[in-house]
Formats: C-alpha cells, sequence, structure tokens
C-alpha cells in the first residue's frame, strides 16, 4: 500500500514537472502564466474571505461561484513552476522552489485540496462552514507563502 | 416571446454590469484581473492551437484538458470590464467596450458559446471536429480584439 502510494506520488509529480517545459513558448510566458492565475484566484478569494470575515454579507450563491473559480484556478498555476522558470521575468518565487519539488508539490496539492472543500463548504450554504473552508485555505497560501514566495 | 427574450437580455446584462464595481477594490484590480485571465486562457487556447493547425501532435487527452479551462476562463473577464475601469493602468481596452456594451457582451457571450462548443468537440475525440471548433473559437477572438482592443 505504502509502495502504491509512493509510487502514485511518484507519477502524479512527473505529470506535474514534465509538460511544464513543453506547455510554455519561453519562461517568461510561464511567469507571467503562474502569476496570472494566482492572481485571479486571489481576487476570487478576497470575495470569499470578505464575507468569511464579515466585511461582506453572506450571499451562498456568490460564496458558490467565487469559491468554484478559486477550486478550478489552484490547479493550474503549478505547471508553469518547470525547470528554468525561476527566471525570466520579475518573480517572487524563492529557489527552494526547484530544489524542494516534492515539498512545494505537497503545498500545492494542500491548496488544492483546500479549495476543493472550500467550494463543497460553499454548497452548504452554511456561513460557519464556509468559515472554517476559508480558514484552512488561507492557511494553505500562507504556508506555501511563508517558504516559497518573497525571499 | 420577444419581450421575454428581450427581458432575459436585459437582465443578464445587468447581472454582468452590476457586480463589477463592487467586485473589485480599484480600477486597475479590474484591468490586470481581465488581462490574467484572457492571458491564463491565451496560453491553453495556443495548445489547442497547435494540435488544430498540426504543429504539435494531437492528443485527446490534452485537447480536453485545455479546453475545459478555456470554456472556464471565457467565462471570467467580462465582469471586469464595468463602469470606472476604462483606465487606471495600462489597457488595451477600446472605449467602445463602454459606448458598446450590448454588442461587447454579446461578443464576450459568442466566445463563451464557441469554447463551451469547443470543449464537446475536444471530448469527441475527433481531429476535424476540433479544428472547426477551434476555428470558430478563434474567429470570436478576432472579431471581439479586432473592434475593442488594441486602438
Amino acid at each position: 500500500m505504502k509502495v502504491f502510494i509512493l509510487a502514485a506520488a511518484a507519477a502524479a509529480l512527473l505529470t506535474l514537472a514534465m509538460p511544464a517545459s513543453a506547455q510554455f513558448a519561453k519562461p517568461e510566458d510561464a511567469i507571467k502564466y503562474r502569476q496570472s492565475a494566482l492572481f485571479v484566484m486571489g481576487q476570487h478569494f478576497g470575495r470569499v474571505g470578505a464575507m468569511a470575515t464579515g466585511r461582506a454579507p453572506f450571499d451562498a450563491k456568490v460564496a458558490v461561484d467565487n469559491a468554484e473559480v478559486i477550486a478550478s484556478m489552484a490547479k493550474l498555476p503549478w505547471a508553469a513552476f518547470g525547470p528554468g522558470t525561476d527566471k525570466g521575468a520579475t518573480t517572487k518565487a524563492n529557489p527552494e522552489i526547484w530544489t524542494e519539488q516534492a515539498k512545494f508539490k505537497e503545498a500545492s496539492e494542500k491548496l488544492i485540496a483546500e479549495s476543493t472543500k472550500l467550494a463543497a463548504a460553499a454548497k452548504t450554504g452554511n456561513l460557519d462552514a464556509v468559515k472554517t473552508a476559508f480558514n484552512a485555505t488561507a492557511a494553505s497560501c500562507k504556508a506555501c507563502h511563508d517558504v516559497y514566495r518573497g525571499r
């Protein structure tokens, strides 16, 4: 079982890592792509956050619409951190992204998992559930940023 | 029936136009958001295009994965063209976007419709279907850009 999990993790890592170089014409495209995807996600995350923190009235439909975009966008940026995309345009990406690929992948998967839970929480229409899932998602953003962004 | 359609169109237009001002903290965020969403979409569109035009071997799964992202992303940029977002950051958006809102909305809906068809075409696994849908989608990009971008 453990071997299977490791093999599956390795395969998933390859899936994430392999297409990156082929997908982007040049490193600056990859950098712009990941920054764009994260910015779009961040805008929608801010809208859920405004409701989760009481700065905006809770609207279940708005929460669902935004949480679904977040969950979709959360999957996108990671393929754009392929080999050779550590430079080529202004980037806050820390070099550890490329020296600690397994840990970075784990951090990205944490976001994907938490944002999927956030979308599910939004669908319950329960503000407390949204708050809990929002906080967990925000923690996954922060945990990754603390190590891999902006040093 | 005609009245109903007009009423529905007016309601849809309001839905598109109304949240925009509330959604973005400042015009530059809206501008960055729409540019980001369009850039992400464009990268995925380029990957389908490479296969549709024979520059890359056809891989049905890659086509589906990319076409689904395109269809999702195609819905996002339009809410970020709200009132007051014609300036505030570098933008290629032409002023007609705000003086011809119904026509601009029609152009955006054309892209949404064509990209939805592209995703459906990709799921058939048939390259000819992908080519046809890709060309129709590309035509909807161009038709909008010709009028509303970069003058």
